[in-house]
């Protein structure tokens, strides 16, 4: 089985960046663990600033993964173009946010990409990346 | 640990309801697989269509229980009254929907509940259930 | 041929309440004329005030009945999860307004269960209830 | 009793135009249905694309006949024209519409002459005509 | 000097149509003592219930005419057609309305018209015609 | 004078819930602290999480109590059908509320029931119960 | 006959201010000529950039002039105070703009002064004050 | 205790403006009488119809009253510049309104000041102003 | 093959009204030039300023052209009824506008017909027309 | 005569991504019977997913170039970046659209380009490069 | 070289009002400071709460002095008669906001003066006055 | 001090794009100069079309830079990456416009970067980015 977690803009930054809301752990020490708990999954990490980038990544992937968790940052809010890549891939696409998108401020309770994900994982911290393993896991 | 699963309207239609949107599973049967699944919790079971009612359970368990996973039905888009209830209480309540909400019609895409929730499940079918308890269970 | 005819809140004040706008029969006298008007059609009353007593009902009633004539009131214009019950049931449901709706205040213009509905009369009076028997009568 | 059934633009395609929403009867047979069912009724028939004949004949009629069932089309959703004209003639119009007008688009939601017109029947079918009749007969 | 009176839907019920809001006199008396007051100005008289032959009837006198007093009726608030003709014209074109519209329904305070003409005189009864033709002598 | 303090969802909490918005006195002491001060008044309390028992209790008392203090909470702003009762009864009520309800979340500025009562107290405290008993009392 | 032309913010500008818009005649000299051509009619002119001036002199002589020609400048979007005025007076008020508002900024196009003034003359430049007093003379 | 009663524009016509809406006691007659019925209360009386007077004034009180009653009038629905006063001094505001603002047009729902006052009463007619002193007494 | 060119209000004008939009071509010498260049094409030309017309124009020939290059002026961004017709045929529409609808004013920028036409051409001037005859050539 | 083909995201997927709205040819061959077609032609291609890239592409071209055809994808819709690209360089560019966008979801039925482009042609598939070809040969 | 600094309601507060937002020095020692920096600069200063006021004080030095830095506070957010002020006066203004506006309340994010001033300065503390006078001087 | 002025998309053509709205200075002259009047600081240069590069370069330098005068140019009215980027950085970011946004289109007055911004210079042309080097030098 072969899963990709898909990070957008400033998510390199976690544990640095607004701990009060992204908590303090970074991405490569939970991804090692995830690796660690997961062993007999190919797990890949990948993550851009750049929004073509993200949709380069989605096509590349998005014929052979049997699924991505896409974490868009920003770009979930105004990406019409990535909304569009994962509309044309066959994989299917889990969204995932870190802190609880709806309890902040009005643009970010929006996602042009919920609409064509599969599903939502959303306040649940660096966990929603465990759970949407799980998720996939048990399809 | 004592978990409640607390169902809104129509969801004891689950199974016989518009098949294509929420699948054939009763919640009885899966509720079951639940409970064999994870024998250590103490795992409750509410439903109701009355939106008061919903309120009533809220303020029953709120101040003792580890969790609940609430799954209000229509109300979620409706109902200032359970945010209300959900904020009042102590115990940390995780927003679940079977479907993707934010796939469906607009005013279903608006959650009353999301912003006073701890996170949000959506779009997983029924395994947003059994996600919901692995996040509590892993806390 | 089995119809219920389903009133939501304050629509037991009829002929008490705000006259002018509802007109000053009651709801009992007018279904024993109905009733006598149609003896061969097995003719059911019920009413309450209670929004999720009148999904109850919907559910009770909504896979063997010929057809329901739901007047919800206040609910029609809140109510996603009467709605979603309408939606759920196999019976089809009219929807009937004594008063002209579109013609009040702008709340009150916007249905959120016609679109679920089979139809509407609205303005009509009590007749609205008459002309929809007479419509599942002709069918 | 003198009553004109008025229908606007593109309903002489009925039986024609989109029959899985319009049905597939024609108005003419329909009509000619309607005057064997009614014969002491004076029942007289009218239908123009052009919206300014449309208030011409509401001005024509408007002054003696016992009411009126207008099925204005798409004139229903942009005309205050018509709707003045509605408002200025002393007979009562009853607002008919074939399909369930609440469940499409939503500029079909909207309607100008409902807050002027006696009442509201839509998504009965051609039944719509015949119910409307009723209830002018009736009154 | 030529001046055309152009009047819209519905005007030619003035003094008959809900004179509480339009007045009781009728167009025909206060345009022969128009023309007696204006014995040397060249006034003509024009109405029609179509949006086209008015827009017709502007093209028609829109290159050579003094003036036009236009009170479109209910198509000030819906045409574009007409906003369009009133571009392309050449004579200069005063929008008239003899009630307040401003101080009555929501859609009819929005005119497509006023952007596209002189200006306006609206609310002072069958007045406003006069005022107007005042204003083309004094030019 | 008999007069009903009418409370709903989750003002049974008062005292428990968010004290830093509502403050830390139960209903229970200031009910006791209102009947003393007052003592010819016929004062009673009723609360409910439930909407359609709170239209219960208005029908039940509204035709003969001199008043009534209604906080409908989180129905305040969702009701249609509690805004129904209101204008159905004959006794005049009177709106309250705790909190500011204009220095919160904008879905709790608006009150449907604003426009039915006679009038409105807002964030005084617990003392909008007592300034409206003086209210009721000085007429 | 007593009349009052009251004039709004930076209308003592005029002839200086924005002249391809409000024309370079000053406003002295042409109430000069306005009181020339109607020496039997007792006008009064009053300007203040002050919006509770303008309220001052609306109360002043609200209650024994004939008539009010009122342009309130800018205060006549935004002034809720100014339209309170206006209908606490007896004198009728008739508005008036120099240039068409309704082809301007959309922020000019709403004015709060129409609905409560007894009619609107815009975009005729000063000759709408002439045209005012017509009005006035008139009646 | 010294306290404010601040009234905006219009309010010195109480007893002559619109009665049907403000009643018609003048604000003199009421003042009297609240002195006489408080006479250990320091209270003075401050209307203006000018919007930087009302600043002037709640600045020139603000440091030392224990408390104001405001009624802003039409600026309440208009003011930032009257809303940023409040929050800058010390003394807490209390927003009064005779009328039921929420019973009127839709721009005078909406007030600007509530979100910065302690409190709100509104719709009590003139005993607005005597339940304000009772709360300010009562602390 | 058959294929009609429909226009809408004032598109007679064409070479005479506001060239610095619309160019200064006449549609009659513009048609004489494509009818030479497509010899072998069934070309017709209509226009009309009544929107009745342009619906019976579109129903009379909707059952047997092969194209119709449908440019509505005005009506485009208004007519529900012409949409309905375009609906209501078998012949595909193709949607023209000379000048580019989306950089004028913003009423204009949203055409209730592109969402039933096969696909618009907008802002090529005249040669839009030659495009859209091109395209059908080409099937 | 040099013209620049310009895709924008996802557009590379085209015969892959979604068949039933963008069809089933590669752009690769689409481009190849281009070419053939018009050999005097200088046609160039270039696609990118990403934003910045393509206003590089653009600045590059943008001031020797004859024409541009721009299928800016998602984009479109979001994109002030690339409008203002479009409006910094001297060579004209028309907007291509391969489907209808018009009867897509509504986000997809506002483009920021078409303002600034010379024209769109939206919804006649692959052929809306051709026509633009065509239109940039003819002038 | 002439320059103004003139300050809007509630200014006058500075150093005292809310210094969380607006600091705490008073504008009185800062504006020596600024005096003392710039000696060569003939530097005025004016505060007034009134609208009206400010407006005097604008055509007042507006068609001498080299440049006003407008600090219009609350003002800045409602009133369009300052902003016609602006534009009717010859001397260039430049919009200074001691806080971040577009950091605030969203009816603070909103200016009316913007478009029409010479640039804005928001944020930037007093200093935003030091930075405005640069401006001025290095022009 | 280490300064970095940023440019986003298309401001690399300053001096050659539209220059009525931008002036005809290029950046690499006004750069020059602006290193020669501050040549104690060291002043960095960075632009890109790329708005994740962009977000690389905030990331890059954001942790110990001084200062970063931000001009987003389009990115500024649709990115919420760039806003995060800002968020997440400790260095203080000014923004900076050359023109006034808020006298341009309407899309154009909002920027999402404004709120986490330190404050914000708009309309003063390339002075801008000199007074923002004075504001951080003065810090």
């Amino acid at each position: 089985m072969k899963l990709l977690i898909l990070n957008g803009p400033n998510l390199n930054l976690l544990g640095t960046r607004e701990p009060e809301i992204y908590g303090n752990q970074s991405m490569d020490s939970y991804f090692s663990a995830l690796q660690n708990k997961y062993p007999t999954i190919n797990l890949e990490y990948y993550q851009s600033n750049v929004e073509g980038e993200i949709i380069n990544k989605l096509q590349e992937v998005g014929f052979d993964y049997d699924g991505i968790l896409l974490n868009a940052g920003g770009y979930t809010h105004t990406s019409v173009a990535i909304r569009d890549a994962v509309s044309a891939i066959k994989t299917p696409v889990l969204e995932i946010h870190i802190s609880n998108i709806y309890a902040r401020e009005s643009f970010r309770q929006i996602s042009l990409l919920s609409e064509v994900c599969k599903g939502t994982i959303s306040g649940l911290g660096m966990d929603g990346y465990l759970l949407g393993i799980e998720y996939f896991a048990k399809k």
